[in-house]
């Protein structure tokens, strides 16, 4: 490590050493305001010199700054380079089965997941939608059955909001006995976050003049399958969105075009897409997707029905599984952490496989219900070490340690080749990545 | 309209009346909050109907319902039937001059601008920059020239928050003696909001080692014109990041890939793209795009040097130009504001030309420097309107009426077609749409 300096009067590094807060070279969150952190390569300094010297000007210019460059399209895309951030696909012939589409974490940052890279899971392929003939009807248990368009939608004061979308079986192959040696994406690619705009459903069932006494809700997707899943009418009252934009955008086809159920923090298969209705009732419907599907088999053999609430959960995605660092130095470990119950409230790292924790930065405005993304400065001295985070939210709840959860929720032999052996949904227990003398990083159960 | 009903013991909309807030229909912003708005079509009542009647079921399937859709795609794109939403371009087929792609904000809603279509202006085309290749040299007076690559900046602690951009010019076409009969990407088209994420720039400063008695850098991108802009020291420490995500993935190839100065509030191209050094200085370089390019004429003949933050601004997307209203009944009015200065504190919208005033909704959580979007539920009589928002920011500064701000900054012939006609930046007074008898809207100055 070269010599860094401070500015603006705050003691520098170099003279009080590292404020390390826990144990493997975990330091203190607050270095990174303004703290000096030397990790780039000093100009004209041996191994890590380009051409220019220190004070050399001007730079040597790089092929592309001697011509001129390539048109500005109508949509812009990632760069050429970028070509392998794209999500992985378990049905990429599109065979007549079930899709997957993962969210590659590993290889992106922040909170926002860009919509070319949200998940998607089809389980009869993506119906291609005529927004002027398709339309969500509200009936049953109301006074007057109504019926929506996405013109009609886009006339209502629209509400934006943060929100993920978990899939109830994301991070399934953490059930497996032997810790898979897969990227984040892999493991807990079936979780994505973005900015979502549409019509609350409260405002949509007071117009159709819902009737007092109705406790359910049963709505159903436009796609061949026809998903349905019975919400409850209080979820509807509490943060509900009918949503037709997705960052700013109108929604993927794969995320539900043109209309799609928006619950906040509920299993990802109920925010249904391709709204085409929504019936009032008094009981649930019962339907396929919630008796069999998505109702997780406990050890006792009870199963957990109309279990809707994501948990609190974190995943370090910086470094992690196929991203492996090149040499003993400073690096930042990073995140994200989420929970369907509301707001985290803090994330607390270890780099010594749970022995010692530090807490992490988040980085705000923290949203409810909602990607956090938390970093902490953290230096890698070339021994062997094991990442973790653990995520606690303003409820209260935090995620459970690998232990405890294994013990309440068991295991599979491998959930992944055989994907009906239970248990495998509603995984929230920690992620550990370890890190060996070489820097590789391999995916390991502490 | 229908009728509607009101559940959890709000007053009825029925009952009570709507609450108008201001003159022309604006109604009150807190009716959004679990209020009943009668928009959409009976079921079998009329002309609305569809094949379905009241409690039909099942409903009539449409053909997407009845076959396996398409395959799930690495990379997803949006829906065949949103082919028009693309960005406005200047040079499309990519001559050797400059290039503008304008953000088609009268298509879009929420707060995020998707990647595919955040504004880009490029002097010289786009560079295809090779990350592996491509380093940012930050020198002058520091103790330590350094050298930083995509790899290098992805080790630190990195931020995340959100942040416009803004070209100095957008809106240039709003100096036209006449109103432009122009959508709002056309005359707004020049600002976009991301999610960023990077390097605090102070961090590298530090690290470098600064001259205490340094006051300016010089910013320096590889795209062909080099274009290079002189910085304050104290913005750098401030909020400056060297940004290498937009919207969680990497930047676009038009916004800067593989990395850019982010400089939160100041006008777009000092937010230097393709960013490849930084030097450390007395004074400021005085470069062409400071000089001549981006300082502001003023009516007397003095012109704005060094004139850096955008001020506080909004305009109304919807409805717009272009989005003619069907029929009278209730709507929503709703845009972007956001203040080069801090957070947004309140949008004020009219229906009346100005006479009159009700305060919007604002979409919280409310980011410093970013979009915020406005709601503001209205109901069109069908008789003349004229569609007005204005926006006030925290630091006390209020978007200047129309008036005030030609008599201060004056107009010109035709800035469009005479592009370097003066006054053509920082524009930032109202853009009033008027809505004749039909529902046809027009862009006027009132």
């Amino acid at each position: 490590m070269g010599k860094w300096s401070r500015r603006r009067g705050a003691p520098s590094l170099d003279d009080v050493g590292l404020d390390f807060v826990a144990g493997n070279g975990l330091i203190n969150r607050r270095t990174l305001l303004g703290g000096g952190i030397a990790i780039a390569g000093a100009v004209g300094a041996g191994a890590t010199a380009t051409g220019a010297g220190a004070g050399a000007e001007p730079l040597v210019a790089a092929p592309w700054s001697r011509e001129f460059g390539q048109i500005t399209p109508a949509l812009q895309s990632p760069s050429p380079f970028e070509k392998n951030v794209v999500r992985a696909l378990s049905n990429p012939s599109g065979e007549f089965r079930n899709s997957h589409a993962r969210t590659p974490h590993q290889l992106i940052n922040g909170t926002v997941t860009p919509n070319s890279l949200h998940f998607s899971i089809n389980h009869c392929g993506i119906p291609n939608i005529d927004p002027a003939q398709h339309k969500l009807v509200i009936h049953g248990k109301v006074r007057q059955p109504l019926e929506f368009t996405l013109e009609t939608l886009s006339r209502y004061p629209l509400v934006t909001r943060m929100a993920f979308v978990e899939c109830a079986g994301n991070s399934a192959g953490m059930f497996a006995k032997e810790p898979l040696q897969s990227t984040a994406g892999l493991l807990h690619g079936l979780v994505s976050n973005s900015e979502w705009t549409g019509v609350p459903l409260s405002v949509l069932l007071d117009e159709a003049g819902i009737d007092p006494t109705a406790k359910w809700l049963v709505a159903e997707g436009a796609d061949a399958q026809m998903l349905d899943r019975s919400v409850p009418v209080k979820k509807a009252y509490d943060d509900a969105l009918v949503a037709i934009y997705q960052n700013g955008e109108h929604l993927m086809p794969g995320n539900g075009y043109p209309m799609r159920l928006l619950l906040p923090g509920y299993q990802g298969n109920m925010n249904v897409k391709f709204l085409r209705r929504i019936k009032v009732v008094d009981q649930p419907a019962y339907s396929y997707f919630e008796t069999k599907n998505y109702s997780q088999i406990l050890p006792g053999g009870k199963t957990w029905r109309f279990h809707f609430v994501m948990e609190v959960k974190s995943f370090i995605t910086h470094p992690s599984f196929g991203l492996n660092l090149g040499e003993p130095g400073l690096y930042a470990i990073s995140g994200v952490a989420y929970s369907g119950t509301g707001r985290i409230s803090k994330v607390m790292v270890s780099a010594d496989g749970g022995k010692s924790w530090g807490e992490a930065a988040l980085q705000g405005p923290i949203h409810e219900k909602a990607f956090t993304r938390f970093v902490m400065p953290w230096r890698w001295d070339g021994q062997p070490a094991v990442l973790q985070s653990r995520a606690y939210d303003d409820g209260g709840n935090v995620q459970p340690l690998r232990a405890d959860f294994v013990a309440m929720r068991g295991e599979a032999a491998n959930p992944v080749t055989t994907p009906l052996a239970f248990p495998n949904q509603h995984y929230n227990s920690l992620t550990s990545w370890a890190v060996d003398g070489k820097g590789e990083i391999k995916h390991v159960y502490a």
